[in-house]
This record gives structure tokens, C-alpha cells and sequence, in this order.
């Protein structure tokens, strides 16, 4: 017998950007992204002294269709890299031109996207954000500020993640601390793959 | 030429739901949805002393093309007609099979939802609440609280609006005041066509 699916409520934390139920929960260590970091030598320093916690996702279980929506809290933790600040790992989506919105609730962040054709652009993230991804453009978010940057994100429920694009090149861009400012500079390592 | 489109940030007051820019704005009075309350005695009443503002939307402009999302912020006033509460009109989706999300941000509310098949349910709004309307239900939120009820709402870009059915036929339930308190009853107008 087919169970008849009923609108359910998630309880959202508006401070602190927990989900309950948490549903699916991703957690990124900076061992699970190292490579994406420009100072390998403060990765591994980092390493040696354990494993710094990057970011946690939370992810409300919905099927993966067309006309239902994702939805899920980021929470991404104050810290850097040598000097680069800690980010997510970033991403396409599979079915690539589709959008995405973030909501920022709390912190400080800058959302790094690049579009197919190479162009790159970024949004302050601040609380009362609401960014606008557009179809087809890469997304990254970094935390600039000495908080956790949490924000609300929705998406089309067919949407996917191919993290395999940025994996392999990087974003053209990265945002690097000067002075404890952030600035958006050019990846040297932009399209290199990496060894 | 064609204008590159570009990532954007709209800001949304966290606190009392306001957009900048507002975007398209839609401003619903009494006299906007009278047929839709119960107590056509109280209507007349309301209406003799001025024309209530029953709800305020903000609508981020967004193509209405699949693979883009529609995003705004929805104002319910505090009130009532007679002893049901302010509420929207409520609709499905021209594309019915779309889901919706409602962030609350603020308020007290009932979400009141109808499926297709008949079937209705409610959840309760409160700051926090992530509400999930399944494609193919209809949807209507009621302020059953003393402030504004605040929230932001996520739906897919060719969702679209279908209001007839809930105009010609209204909703199975609906949400009155009983010693303040809400209590969610049959209506007993249900799909009789209004005169």
C-alpha cells in the first residue's frame, strides 16, 4: 500500500542554524578537502595537530525531483588555512542550470560563484542576506568573520551536486585575509589539476 | 545584445520580514478577499469603518522559467473577521505538482493546506518553523497571534499562482477563535459557490 506522504515542519534554530530532526547530516573535516587549500604547508600542520571541523550541513530528507524542493542549514566554522579563510567545498549542480538561494542568518561570509563560461562573481553574506545562485554558476561559501556563518539554503529538488568540476580545477578566485580583511584574489592554482 | 545576468543579493529585515528592493509588491485589503470570511455581517462592518490590510507580499523578480526560484516575504496582519482570523487567499500552483517552503521568521500561525484528493492539514508557524507543502497542495497561512506573522517562502520558478479553485470553492477547514485561542473546524460554506 502506498503511504500518502503528509506536509511535515522542520524546526530551524535561527540562532545557531541546527535542524530538527537534523535529517542527513554532512560533516566536512579539513582532512576531507585538503587539497583545495593554497598552503599545503599550513594544511599539514593543521593535520598534525588533528583535524579541524570546516562545516556542517543538514539536510531535510525530501525525494529528488523535479518540482519538490532541498532544503538545508550550513553552519561554517571561523578559521583559516594559513590565510585563507575556511570554506565549503563548492559545487555545480548535476542538472546544472538550476538556482539556488541562501538565506544568511548569522556571521559574516562572502559567497564565491564562477558560471560555466569562466565569469566569476561574489555576494557579501551577512544576516538578511538572501543570494540569488543562478543557473549554472558554481558556489562556494567562505567565512570572513570570527563566527560561524549559518545560513538557510533551498534548491529544486532534481537538483544535484557535481563537485566533481571544482574538485579538479578550483574556483578561477579565492579570498585570502590582509590584515585580517578579507580580499578576493586570483587562484594561482586555478585549472591546475592537482597531483 | 544580450545582458549577461548576474548573482544577487536582496536584503531581507530579519525582524519584520521587509525585502530591499521590495520587488513586486502585492497588497491585499479586506475588500480584496471579503467573499473569502466566514461572517458577511462583520465583512460589512470591517469594511463601513475603513478597508483592513489583511497581508503584504514581497516578491524578489525571478524569470518564471523552470530551473529558477521564486522567493518572498509575506506580512500577515494581526485580526480578525468577526472570530476567524486574518489570513492569505491561499492557492495551489498552476504547475500543481511544486512544493513551497515557508521559513517563519516571526508570529504565530496555522499553515492550512488542502490536497487535491481532499485531503487537509495544518502545521503549526512560529519563529523557526520550516514548513514543506507538498506539490499538489494548496496552501493558506493564518495569523492566529497578537503580532505580525513574518515569513519567507521559496517555491520553483514556474510554479505560478492558481487562486480560482480556492476562490470558487474555499478551503474544507478553517481556523476560528475560540477564548482567543485557535481552533481549526469544518467550514460549513465549503465548495458552495459564492453568490
Amino acid at each position: 500500500m502506498a503511504i500518502l506522504r503528509q506536509p511535515f515542519n522542520t524546526h530551524l534554530n535561527l540562532g545557531n542554524g541546527v535542524l530538527v530532526p537534523e535529517g542527513v547530516k554532512v560533516v566536512r573535516h579539513l582532512s576531507d578537502m585538503k587539497d583545495m587549500y593554497q598552503d599545503q604547508d599550513a594544511v599539514q600542520h593543521l593535520l598534525k595537530d588533528g583535524d579541524p571541523l570546516i562545516y556542517v550541513v543538514y539536510n531535510v530528507e525530501v525525494p529528488e525531483e523535479a518540482g519538490e524542493l532541498q532544503h538545508c542549514t550550513s553552519i561554517v566554522y571561523p578559521g583559516r588555512v594559513g590565510n585563507e579563510f575556511f570554506m565549503t567545498k563548492g559545487h555545480f549542480h548535476s542538472r546544472a542550470g538550476t538556482a539556488e538561494i541562501y538565506l544568511t542568518l548569522r556571521g559574516r561570509g562572502i559567497l564565491l560563484m564562477q558560471a560555466q563560461d569562466g565569469r566569476t562573481a561574489t555576494l557579501d553574506m551577512f544576516p538578511g542576506s538572501v543570494s540569488y545562485i543562478l543557473p549554472y554558476w558554481a558556489h562556494r561559501s567562505i567565512n570572513v568573520g570570527p563566527e560561524p556563518l549559518v545560513f538557510f539554503a533551498v534548491y529544486p529538488g532534481d537538483a544535484g551536486h557535481n563537485y566533481g568540476v571544482i574538485e579538479e580545477k578550483g574556483f578561477a578566485k579565492m579570498v585570502l585575509a590582509q590584515d585580517d580583511a578579507p580580499v578576493v584574489v586570483d587562484n594561482p592554482r586555478y585549472a591546475c589539476r592537482r597531483t
